[in-house]
């Protein structure tokens, strides 16, 4: 079998990147471990940055996103007793975020590529990547019972970051970032009407809290839990009263809650590799840097790469432009490391940390409120909250 | 012995308070432990925020500071072998820094003070306030062998850090907030002329370095050490050579050394108490709140508190304002945590920490990356280093 791109993992950067290339009459195949049922089932990022719209745009997959997703003009902040408004959309020159959910924007590039009659393998096991570093890369995999090989030019590893695509660079090429967080979300889905038009993050002396939404009738809600936290002992009515605890007296007053669909702690991380590529094998997404949720980076990152390669191998295609390959990771880390910087610091600033001392929680009281009462302070929240521009490929 | 204002300490904010009293009509008298030479001999900072450049010239002690003193218009950050400018003036609409020595602040507010022929008693021994809380305060000193009481309104305590001040008030009232940082600057003061006609900060691997000055053919430098470190092993030629070390290859180059005139090693602290008032007795700048010296914000921060107390006291003794007293601590404490917050974010940004990690360092360095290339970034570097706005006294 044969391909000029082969993708491994049909996650929305998997998906977004093939409808892309199939778009531009680049062939691509995408194998991917789970089935698609699984693949939708996981809850993940609700807010899109305007460059990740366009680019659903550009795919051709944004209708139900543009009919159904909710346009955010800002949100709030909340401290110290106070709630103060980001006003995104006039502080960046009319920029917003989609709030349209992760599982939303797969469910409509499975389709699309449905439609398309492009080839996804789900449910392939042993996926294993060769040859990176020769000129005829392959990857092989077993699919109902049969060990399939896959030839290809290039190779994307989409496939998150336990997927096999970063653990098949050998050791020693890559260099490895981390930083783990001593806490959790604790996160819960939930049918009931957002407790507020816009996301409200709070930073309160019992713990982060976010007030998040799918759409108008989905609620996404998260408590700072104790990395140690178990969510068996988080009953749905312990989570509402420690939700109602942390935001500012009048928003927990409106607070409407109702049972979860979903409950899950997730644990907070910075990651990043250097380099993105190895031969012909390009890195994306989470498969080479994570970001804590605070900011929500994680998913928009994604689209970056997304962009990014798909650009420098339309040129390749196109132009004959060999040459952008390996410019690749140093164009998507310039943008991974200024995202995982406002991660880290959005996660520093709202979340009370176990060494927290008299001292630094008056830096984190007085960060956010020289951030929000200088102009050009609460610019820099809104133009990394919107997204940093994406480089041009030339 | 009366008078309306008891000044402990003939420093520069208390001299500079005493000299706009006494414009005023304010009758005070200032109380200093030391002699007048031993506070000459101080050498502190350098750079004086326009807002403090206002208070001296409403003083009228600035007519030397504005022939001789250097107006700065920007600065230079140099890391990750990139040295930027940060155009002062040009991002806050026409604000910029005097370059004007402390010990010259001072020497032109002694002067001042003896023509205008207001007392000072130096080398005042056992000075202790009494009755804080009382209507009828009064501060006792020995002064030349005889026991002295000066009766008075109001005390300022201006006596630093280690001053009779701050510990006059009883224990358990004042909260302290308070951070160490695990290095120090060891700073060495030369008759060359400044390697560049601003600043540098730098950020280097083998710890930070800072290129400053007093005048055109007086220099002063610092390079970052460990908290163990004796000035004695520091030989001048050790010193330029490590200095040399920290800055880019251009500047290092170009740099002159001669022999120091001074070198001692200063310890890193960010210290603040709440509240500044304890009934009659008003801290003032390091008597109530010490800032690393990153960011020159040190005698800035006292000038604003002496205007705030100066204006405060205009309101007391000219419309009968008494209710002002009890604002003067909340309305310095705003813009003290605002320069505690710059000072912390400029020491955590340049300096080498014991427990910097591979993220955390990329951290550092993509913090910086980021505020010199958003414009938004450079404004709010900008905006504090020229100073924060004096609050109104209305």
């Amino acid at each position: 079998m044969k391909t000029q791109i082969a993708i491994i993992g049909a996650g929305p950067s998997g998906l977004l990147l093939g409808q892309l290339l199939h778009n531009a009459g680049i062939a691509n195949v995408i194998i991917e471990r789970q089935t698609p049922d699984y693949v939708l089932s996981r809850i993940r990022a609700g807010v899109l940055e305007q460059g990740m719209v366009d680019l659903l745009r550009e795919a051709g997959v944004s209708q139900r996103m543009d009919e159904e997703g909710l346009v955010h003009d800002g949100f709030e902040l909340a401290f110290d007793g106070r709630s103060e408004h980001i006003d995104l959309k006039g502080l960046t020159g009319g920029k917003t975020v989609m709030v349209y959910g992760q599982t939303e924007v797969t469910r409509d590039l499975m389709h699309a590529r449905e439609a398309a009659g492009a080839t996804t393998y789900y449910s392939a096991s042993h996926v294993q990547p060769h040859d990176l570093k020769g000129e005829q890369p392959y990857v092989t995999f077993e699919h109902n019972g049969e060990t399939l090989r896959l030839d290809c030019d290039y190779i994307a590893g989409c496939d998150g970051f336990h997927g096999v695509s970063r653990q098949a660079i050998p050791a020693g090429v890559l260099k490895e970032f981390e930083r783990v967080y001593p806490f959790g979300w604790l996160g819960i889905l939930a049918d009931t009407p957002p407790v507020n038009e816009e996301l409200i993050y709070a930073n309160h002396e019992r713990g982060f809290a976010l007030c998040s939404m799918r759409s108008p009738t989905r609620t996404r809600y998260y408590v700072q839990v104790g990395s140690d936290e178990k969510v068996e002992d988080w009953s749905d009515e312990r989570f509402w009263d420690e939700l109602k605890a942390r935001l500012p007296a009048p928003v927990a007053a409106r607070l409407i809650t109702g049972p979860s669909i979903e409950k899950s702690i997730a644990p907070l991380r910075s990651f990043v590799v250097e380099p993105m590529q190895y031969g012909r094998l390009f890195l994306l997404g989470d498969a080479a840097h994570i970001v804590p949720p605070t900011g929500a980076k994680g998913l928009n990152l994604a689209a970056s790469d997304v962009s990014t390669l798909y650009r420098i191998l339309l040129k390749v295609y196109g132009e004959g432009r060999t040459d952008l390959l390996e410019k690749y990771s140093e164009i998507c880390l310039r943008r991974v490391w200024k995202a995982e910087r406002f991660s880290w610091w959005m996660t520093s600033m709202l979340h009370r940390f176990p060494d927290t001392d008299a001292f630094s929680l008056r830096m984190q009281q007085t960060e956010l409120d020289y951030f929000v009462s200088s102009e050009a302070g609460r610019k820099t929240i809104a133009e990394n909250y919107v997204g940093l521009p994406y480089e041009a490929i030339e």
